[in-house]
């Protein structure tokens, strides 16, 4: 066995299929945020701006959430000591499920290290609860959805991508006394499209199904309390367990699920990727907890974030460049081309210092390559009018097709 | 479909076979670790002892760890802002990839949100790289390793504990040319006994197998620098894929592989539990950067935790409790009944201030339910005379047997 040569074969395929990923080096700076400074590879350091970072507020350096994290860490140590059930069970991590159980207006809420693995765990151990159970998933679900459905080794179904026709019709084939989870996003990342949260949940309880809803992209961001699209649309009871972040809004790490009592309960204690992990920090457990809290009373932030997507939004549209406005802050650029997509990342990167990953393919089909903004409130007008004048320029350079403007 | 009542039957279940888990509310206290303040369930609080903890050596709390944090903090502020492709990926995170490869003398190491994550992602992604893989496994492997060779869905073949003439047998009977990875530990928690790495690498060279080796009880604690079990044995370079946790010995929270940069790069590429996940805070990376390193040159905690572990053992033997001595720190005494395991461990916390969770089945085979101490360098004298006299009187209030000691 020559398992050196195996490994190059699996990495060369990813290399003939432009499908290589080249981590760039980046430290966000403190209190500058979206500055960060870029290592080329070099060595050499720049200061460039962020424009495709997942801390969609700027909360990982708001001075709440690193005074908790700063406290915590002088009052409790680093570590927790251990799993949930063995020593690593704190005050810090029952304050946090119980501020985001509040969020969501469900009994209670679950921790994880990661909103992957609040999935991945969840949706595995959803059989286990509900013997001959029937999981309905929405095509563009994310990979940690797929992958905690794949595992749980149930029968499942997967709809077209916010198709309530064919969801529906798929429920009519299912035997009507079988257990039923539909598993969708709130709002899916990587065009910015909502789902139709209502259409679906009518569909669950004419068929008698739960709902298992990701907000990742949501929580904070949407709702009065930054509760997600679904208390923006004040249908948070009408969803059975939610799946949330603290990595991307609230700028901290780790996920969670909301629920009833009952089911959170049920996954504490039949979930591996729950029962056998060490469980958060709790002065992370305490900055996010910071992070939540404020955003619940804090509008602001909300609305300048909106605004500033708003803003960019209309502008590339007036320069004629392809995006497809879904109404949310994200803001997908389509290129159409993994090496054109590729070589504008680059330039932006090197000439004007400013930092957008491409997303290619497997991420997103072929001929849809894009780059994805996520514009924040920390973003100011220069950083705007810099990037307009770099993308119209390196747009021009690429001989990429502008539309039509309305104006 | 009446979901409720589904949930409450699999919770009954956990009820009725004694498995069912009640978290212990508990939070250390930085600077007198292992002490740590218990809420009852009225909600009032004790200061009480943690004997069950896994940050074996106390260095959540050592002021270089701390240090670093409050450091970075302030530099880098909270999250990372994305997945390691998307604008997560920090010098803080290079940097400790390249103290861990250090550590176990790998060309690369690659960092996850846990060791359960390392394991389950690494595992399941093998059958990627090595198409037609076999997988031998112990069978007293870690829940995350069991998950993730599962996952990875490619032919498998349990190993009896340890047992190298089973492994061998099973070798013989498989396809010369099929790719083959042995998974085990260096050493379990549960018994506390050490694998026979020596034989297994020998079996690995004759068969032409990799072999994956999880060192989660070991980093830190074992070795000149720390490097685990294979590094005390100088064995270092008969291993291909190490995996470590940050949260145990170091005391923090996140786990590792450590590999070649091939393999690595290959993981890092195919493993999606890696791809999705939102890196770990620059702060966390430098926190337990910070506790590696410091353990690399400093063999002081070592030495004492190994004297601390040998006196408890003893002490315990010496009274005539049944204790499985493997020559580990971990000290487990076997009560072999649930009830009183259950009941002792109650007993402990409430009328001694000492907590040790019991564990029973499904953690350990029933019949040999047991308490699990776990001493450390910050364990005092005061502290194992009062667990030596609170075990003495609760070994006799329930009336269970001692062994005859050979004093």
């Amino acid at each position: 066995m020559n398992y050196d040569s195996q490994i190059d074969k699996a990495l060369d395929a990813l290399h003939s299929e432009g499908r290589y990923r080249v981590f760039q080096d980046i430290s966000r700076i403190n209190g500058r945020f979206p500055s960060a400074n870029w290592i080329d590879e070099n060595g050499d350091k720049q200061q460039i701006t962020v424009w495709c970072g997942n801390d969609y507020l700027g909360m990982g350096q708001h001075p709440a959430v690193i005074a908790a994290m700063h406290e915590t860490l002088d009052v409790a140590g680093v570590g927790s000591g251990g799993t949930r059930n063995i020593s690593g069970n704190t005050v810090y991590h029952k304050a946090l499920e119980a501020e985001l159980a509040d969020l969501h207006q469900k009994e209670a809420a679950l921790l994880f290290t990661s909103a992957y693995n609040a999935n991945e765990a969840t949706l595995s151990a959803l059989p286990k609860l509900f013997p001959g159970l029937i999981i309905l998933s929405d095509a563009l679900n994310h990979a940690s959805m797929i992958e905690g459905i794949r595992h749980g080794n149930c029968e499942k179904h997967i709809f077209r991508h916010n198709d309530v026709a064919h969801l529906r019709q798929i429920l009519e084939t299912l035997p009507a006394n079988a257990p039923k989870v539909i598993a969708f996003e709130s709002l899916y990342s990587m065009d910015g499209d909502f789902a139709p949260i209502e259409e679906i949940c009518d569909l669950a309880d004419e068929f008698s199904a739960l709902t298992y809803v990701d907000e990742v992209h949501a929580v904070g961001l949407y709702g009065p309390r930054g509760g997600g699209v679904c208390e923006q649309r004040q249908i948070l009871d009408r969803v059975d367990i939610f799946n949330g972040t603290l990595a991307k809004a609230y700028g901290v790490i780790g996920g969670y699920i909301a629920a009833s009592t009952r089911f959170v309960d049920a996954i504490r204690s039949y979930a591996p990727g729950f029962i056998f992990t060490s469980s958060l920090p709790p002065a992370v457990a305490a900055a996010a907890q910071a992070s939540v809290k404020h955003l619940k009373s804090d509008n602001s932030l909300r609305i300048q974030h909106q605004e500033i997507a708003a803003q960019l939004k209309l502008r590339f549209k007036a320069m004629g460049l392809p995006l497809d406005d879904q109404g949310s802050h994200i803001v997908p650029v389509h290129v159409g081309d993994p090496v054109k997509c590729k070589m504008i990342s680059d330039r932006l990167l090197k000439d004007y210092g400013i930092y957008v990953q491409p997303i290619n393919f497997p991420t997103v089909p072929r001929g849809t390559e894009r780059l994805r903004f996520t514009p924040s409130p920390v973003h100011s007008q220069e950083m705007i009018d810099a990037l307009l004048t770099a993308m119209d320029a390196l747009w021009s350079h690429c001989e990429l097709s502008r539309l039509k403007t309305s104006a």
